[in-house]
């Protein structure tokens, strides 16, 4: 056992402060050492309270993600059957799009502990800490035309939501077009790539990161008012694995009702999680910036919204702001 | 001067037949080399005439395509001012495409005189022999929501028919979505492949292939039936340089139409040279084959058929036989 495993092991023993000391003479190294395991830790996903005299308390400790035994639970199923799973990637959408390309089928997930260099939506950044969340990319092959895209987004975002309400119990909606929010707080994001020849998918890679055990700690300030996970919300540390199983089924059962009966009844799901319906908001679009209402979703995907005066429009694309009643 | 360029100067002196024995003496080889340099030259695109006891005629010889003046006469405009030019790739979508992924900008094109696994629609193969076709992909990034890519493809039809109908003064027509038609034969075709982030395109490569100077030998006996050459069908050889030219400043002009006036004008410029509307044909989609009459485009971009049973129908994505009237 080396002394970071036999630092875990001291740890876990007691709820109650252990002393840096303490530590320090069980190990048989200095206090600085000492100090420089608990850091690894952290790095790791530990989450340790530290007090002047007192010593150290462990707060939470991860649990490695166990993809085989999601990958059994799921053998035989459209999405989840073969797991890709790494310890630290750039991005698992950058692996799961060269996997597309060179002919990956349909239902591959790319899973990491860690993004370095995480994507979000519009080019931005997604914070994606070490063992605490589901950053995740699966491969999708829907036989969709490319007009119809915007549905595959509504239906990932239908699936995270009752998957995520499934486990959970946290009554979770979405801000269209698919962030998952509770209490106004964002938990979830999804990003959808496609690639197309001509008017038919070649593939998409729908992109989910779940901030499922972050603790307060890996906020800073201002992003505590807008963002949350899992664990904060519901008071104790998920289980990813059970949370990549439900999404997958949830996937799985909402293609084959998409398949079967088209879009409608996924739009119908999705306009009962809706938080934004009904609601006046902002919008940016690469072109304007504007306040309006949204009202339904059209048949294709995109979403109907009333202006200012009165009048309707269709919105293809934009950043939604907050909601202003 | 090398043995392949002094067979060329003699071959390019006279219209009348050369013989082979002629030849072996002036270039100091046997006549089993003679025949082996031959068809060197015709694998670059010369077509050789050869008649027992007559010995060789030339009948049409390429020239490189000069990718430094057409750059130089599109210096400063939106497409064409910037050509990667290749002897010989495997496809030039691919080439563009990963130039695309490292950021190339708009209007890039790559060019190559000869592609060993061109692309063609359906995952097809585009025939592409050596210095004879215009086989060219165009870097395009324009800001339009992925439901409304296919109206990029109708455009790109537009801006082909313009330009083949300027240069060469051919009336060619447009066969849904995109094929260039002349008295029922194909010309070339277009493959666009767009990727996009969530409902913005990231990128679109429209892959175009023009059968320029193409021979009657460059074809077998079944594709003649339904496929022919600028230089077949006007009866004399076309300058490649000025096709690609009125191409890039066709695309440039509807672009800006576009830009400033949406689909409406290109929908209708569009229509005006469509080969298949009011008249039956076959449609293959990925789930059935039916035949129907196309009526009209949508704003979107996808078209309108009448079915059978006088019922309208709109089509996303097919196939589209052959005319039956």
């Amino acid at each position: 056992m080396n002394n970071n495993e036999r630092l875990i092991q001291l740890l876990t023993a007691s709820d109650q402060f252990i002393s840096g000391e303490k530590i320090s003479e069980e190990l048989g190294i200095s206090r600085t050492a000492v100090w420089k395991q608990i850091k690894k830790l952290e790095a790791q996903g530990y989450e340790i309270e530290a007090i002047t005299k007192q010593g150290y308390r462990l707060l939470y400790a991860p649990s490695p993600f166990q993809a085989d035994k999601v990958e059994q639970v799921l053998a035989g199923h459209r999405f989840g059957h073969t797991i890709h799973y790494y310890d630290a990637v750039s991005s698992t959408q950058t692996i799961a799009r060269e996997l597309a390309e060179q002919g990956g089928k349909e239902g591959i997930v790319v899973l990491a502990e860690q993004q370095l260099q995480g994507k979000g939506r519009m080019g931005r950044n997604w914070h994606s800490p070490y063992a605490k969340g589901v950053w995740m990319s699966i491969i999708l092959r829907p036989a969709t035309p490319i007009q119809l895209a915007p549905q595959l987004t509504l239906l990932a975002a239908v699936a995270l939501t009752r998957a995520i309400r499934t486990v959970t119990a946290l009554e979770v909606g979405i801000k269209w077009p698919n962030d998952i929010l509770h209490q106004g707080k964002k938990l979830s994001g999804i990003l959808l790539e496609s690639a197309a020849e001509e008017q038919q998918l070649r593939y998409v890679i729908a992109g989910l990161g779940i901030d499922v055990n972050l603790g307060e700690k890996d906020y800073d300030q201002e992003l505590l008012q807008k963002a949350t996970s899992l664990r904060i919300e519901s008071g104790k540390p998920q289980q990813r694995e059970k949370l990549v199983e439900a999404i997958m089924l949830e996937l799985e059962a909402l293609f084959n009702l998409y398949d079967q009966k088209g879009f409608q009844p996924i739009a119908e799901l999705w306009e009962s999680y809706a938080l934004s319906l009904g609601k006046r908001i902002s919008l940016t679009t690469p072109q304007e910036q504007f306040e309006a209402v949204p009202l339904r979703l059209t048949a294709a995907g995109s979403i109907v919204v009333r202006m200012d005066d009165g009048s309707e429009r269709e919105i293809y694309s934009a950043e939604m702001g907050e909601i202003k009643q």
